[in-house]
């Protein structure tokens, strides 16, 4: 079998690819090391190999069951879970004083990929409680904070984002559910949310709801929403949980893939009301549920990127075992059939799949680290600039991880034939679950208007900027007479495409929004290929200089070739989406409803 | 709930796109008419309504079980089974003096549209039933065929194509399975097969196993390969099923979708061997079994896009009925959401999957077309064109509507978001159908060998010489000031770089045939989008005429814009294939294992 991931990628990234070594110079992390670090990716990677891998398959045969007595998971799910949290990794990245280890986030994101690569649907449950415990960390009173932070942190509370309602899908704007102020200063909630992932199960002895609601009387639109903390059970003034809320499960949704995370239909207020407190500012929810998200949305493009990456190595494995035909220029009947992976067609599968998982991985680690210098670089301007990377290109890291995560996955069922279409190989499980991918947390139409609506033309373009700047870097770095040197020019050009049409679009959304922003999901299509082409060139820049030095070289020849791959493969097929986007093609738009 | 198809389609491809209606002046159909034909397809919407889409769920939610009693498939397939039998749909396009009805086969496709829109696990076996029969037919003795071919014909007996086995996918070269002489002239077969769709029912009688063995002593590879007829039960002189064969069932294959057709692995010979008499001639087993397989291959692209039809149809009743947000240009948070169709994105994936769905049901009937018009038309020319262009794109037609059709059902389900990823819709599981095509009768990369490596080559380019003039004939009918010319520009530029780079890649196979070949799956994609936009052409030009002759405007309409869609979205990613396939790319096939 597989192993998970193959560490060696792991350490190539964050330490060739990214400087995380340095880290332990900024005065946050001046008590750590490269060796604590590595010691809990070990922890990471032998946790999710015992606790996580060993139920993956299980949890998909066996949905959670939803009876009278509550909801019922298979056992192995809350053994991972006591796992996960007895091994510190649910508040890891916390503050000393908070109780935490002050673990830096890349490495808590690169220790998060072992679990992804083994069991996305279980990881689903302590990667909720982080991202909802940081939102309290952020914005919550000091009484919330002492009440949930500490059994958020031991696993003794989980938690969700409760958003999505019904009737209302993507439009957050439109949430309905009301908030009722009390004369004590807490609020009593009525409403329903969908798809809430979380939204019950038997973990936990509670669960902390972070809930988007409107206060009665408040304007309608997203100005009008307000962020709650809601507890499945009430506590009392040490935080020990009590009588039950009036949250209600209403019934489960069943999915495609990740069947072993609950997805929830959640009834607040069938009677009296369901108790809440008031995270943040009135009127501000969505602002600050934009903090959970955007965490949410770099987790959603790691998930995905660690699904590719998993599904690419038991293709691999697969290509490698078995023996199937011979080659074109081999005749001879009597002669040894030869391993799939001698096949030209699967290699081109394979090395796409590692270009995309790969690739993926770098990208996702990239962002943690930019939202590591976010709040860590020593300079100001390391500071901003890094803000600004996050903020423009979380729609990027979302959602192109996802998208060629689907494709990944197709090809690796693709590899097994007529096996991988059968639920006797993990693949089918893997490319059930990655599907998911490109539809929560923000479905890609979604990020395009995101992307090309708000991040691109965000302070007068100040991110676009820094983008353009941090790629004409890169770019510089090649010389001339090296191998890269090819690739470089190609990025250039793509660069230039991307600048070329981003003006007139950003311009045109003064005049005529719906035009403007009819193609932005070819945007954030083309714009995703032009991201992963740079972090494949750094990559291959790395590796070339590991080569240079003569250290491992098959390895490193690998990324060189991955790397080659995307930029002769998959990234003139950005400049197709370019004409589409310098000409503002109307054909879907002008498309009438009747000529359907 | 959406219409399994819509009619107008169906009548717009027979009657305008195709000249259907011409063929009651040819002799075999001299009396027949078009009215005889309109009510054949009545009859299959109808039956396909009431007797497949009824349980296309419940198969996939309650799949075959296997015990020591046999398999059991829920009842409804059985009353389907016999409903169809009982229309006569199995035999419709059979000889008079066979006991058919001598329909044209390009009605019978199109009746086997609707049965495919509602149901393709159970279609599956009436389906493999004509695909046996016919072979049996083309190659089965008078003695065969009076012994089987009437059960196969009113629904006693099922028939089966049994080709892989476990060791050998799809190198059919290694087949390994046995047969062995007995004195009367019949053989006792020994092996197993394996991924046997309908390879046990309780459906019929009987089952008519056409098995590819090799003859004791048999040299090794294709050269060594028969063809054999092997009964689950065998005959009296009449014809009449008794005692058991020696064919058992091994265990059931647990698909990821198709769920209620049943994947057999079959055990042959555990006893004293099974009973199986030679179909045509030994040794030139594969050669027969061609005849099924291209029907097959037909066939899997017309169930590729019928159920992309399907999704799409109802990802647009979704969208139309959906209400959520609005567009860019209204800011006004009070006023009211707007259908999901209203967005321009949503619009993007409905139109895209119209072209993919229509597209690909138009391409599977031309070819239709082109087998009738192969075995009908009037003249010696006619039938050798309709040949060369059906062998030549029998790849084509197999491969590209089930890419795409992957493609349609993954936008079907973007556009439902969450909800479409949820087994309560139909969407989920025609998204997990439409993955087997691909894979089945020949992965992508098979066909894109045999398209490159012997179909574009054979009779020194004679098919492609065809191909070339027909796609010239349409682009010739385009008159300049046509608004149309700019799509048939288009097609004359990729067309012009088709043939440009297929020379080279055919002189290069007698050279070195592993570069030749390492790219064949990427020239199978390219031609395909090049026939897609042939097709799409083609129908433009008829719903121009419609438009002009001032009827049906909506319909013509949407056609039109589908094709517009195709030629500005779609057809330009052929062209960085083409500049691939030109340098021959080398980078997947330089790729060393030790690099992975």
């Amino acid at each position: 079998m597989a192993e998970l991931l193959v560490e060696r990628d792991l350490r190539f990234l964050l330490y060739e690819f990214l400087d995380t070594g340095a880290l332990a110079g900024r005065p946050r992390y001046a008590e750590q090391s490269v060796e604590l670090w590595d010691a809990v990716l070990e922890t990471a990677r032998k946790l999710a190999g015992d606790r996580f891998a060993d139920h993956n398959a299980k949890g998909d045969a066996n949905e959670p069951v939803f009876s009278p007595d509550g909801i019922t998971l298979i056992p192995e799910t809350k053994a991972a879970w006591d796992a996960f949290a007895a091994a510190g990794f649910l508040s890891a990245h916390w503050d000393a004083g908070e109780g935490g280890l002050q673990m830096p986030e890349v490495v808590l994101r690169a220790a998060m990929a072992w679990f992804n690569a083994a069991n996305v649907a279980t990881v689903a449950y302590p990667f909720l409680t982080i991202g909802a415990a940081n939102l309290l960390r952020a914005f919550g009173s000091p009484e919330q904070k002492r009440l949930f932070l500490a059994p958020m942190g031991d696993g003794r509370a989980a938690g969700t984002m409760a958003l999505t309602e019904p009737g209302q899908g993507s439009a957050l704007g439109d949430i309905k559910t009301t908030a009722v102020p009390q004369a004590d200063g807490s609020y009593r909630l009525f409403g329903q949310k969908m798809f809430i992932s979380g939204g019950d199960q038997n973990l936990s002895e509670n669960i902390v709801h972070m809930v988007l609601a409107r206060i009665k009387g408040a304007p309608a639109g997203v100005k009008g929403i307000s962020l709650f903390l809601v507890p499945k059970r009430l506590v009392d003034d040490q935080g020990r949980p009590g009588a039950a809320n009036d949250v209600a499960v209403a019934g489960l949704l069943h999915k495609m893939g990740w069947r072993n995370t609950t997805s929830t239909v959640l009834s607040f207020g069938d009677r009296d009301g369901a108790v809440g407190t008031l995270v943040g500012e009135a009127g501000k929810g969505l602002a600050h549920m934009f903090r959970m998200m955007n965490e949410a949305r770099i987790g959603v493009g790691l998930f995905a990127a660690c699904i590719a990456y998993r599904g690419y190595r038991l293709a691999l494995d697969y290509a490698r075992e078995r023996r199937q035909g011979r080659l074109p220029s081999s005749k001879d009947p009597l002669s040894p059939q030869v391993p799939l992976v001698d096949h030209a067609d699967i290699r081109r599968l394979l090395l796409a799949q590692k270009a995309f998982a790969e690739g993926g991985l770098a990208l996702c680690l990239t962002a943690s680290s930019w939202f590591e210098d976010q709040q860590t670089h020593p300079a100001p301007e390391g500071r901003r600039r890094a803000g600004l990377l996050l903020d423009l290109l979380t729609p990027v890291v979302k959602s192109w991880p996802a998208k060629a995560g689907c494709q990944a996955n197709d090809m690796a069922m693709q590899v097994a034939g007529g096996a991988g279409y059968t639920r006797d190989h993990q693949l089918e499980q893997l490319y059930r679950d990655q599907r998911l991918n490109p539809i929560h947390e923000g479905a890609e139409g979604i990020h395009g208007l995101d992307l090309l609506g708000r991040k691109v033309a965000m302070a007068d373009g100040a991110a676009l900027k820094v983008f353009e700047e941090e790629v004409q870097t890169t770019i510089a770095r090649v010389g001339r007479r090296d191998p890269l040197a090819p690739l470089a020019q190609q990025l250039a050009a793509a660069l230039k495409r991307l600048l070329e049409v981003s003006g007139p679009l950003v311009a045109l959304q003064n005049t005529d929004p719906d035009r403007a922003l009819a193609n932005a999901a070819v945007y954030l299509d083309a714009f995703g290929r032009v991201v992963a082409a740079w972090v494949w060139l750094r990559q291959a820049m790395v590796a070339g200089a590991g080569l240079a030095a003569g250290r491992d070289e098959a390895f490193y020849r690998g990324k060189i070739q991955a790397a080659r791959y995307f930029f002769a493969w998959e990234l003139p097929g950005a400049f197709p989406l370019f004409d589409l986007l310098e000409r503002v093609d109307g054909i879907p738009l002008d498309m009438r409803d009747e000529w359907f």
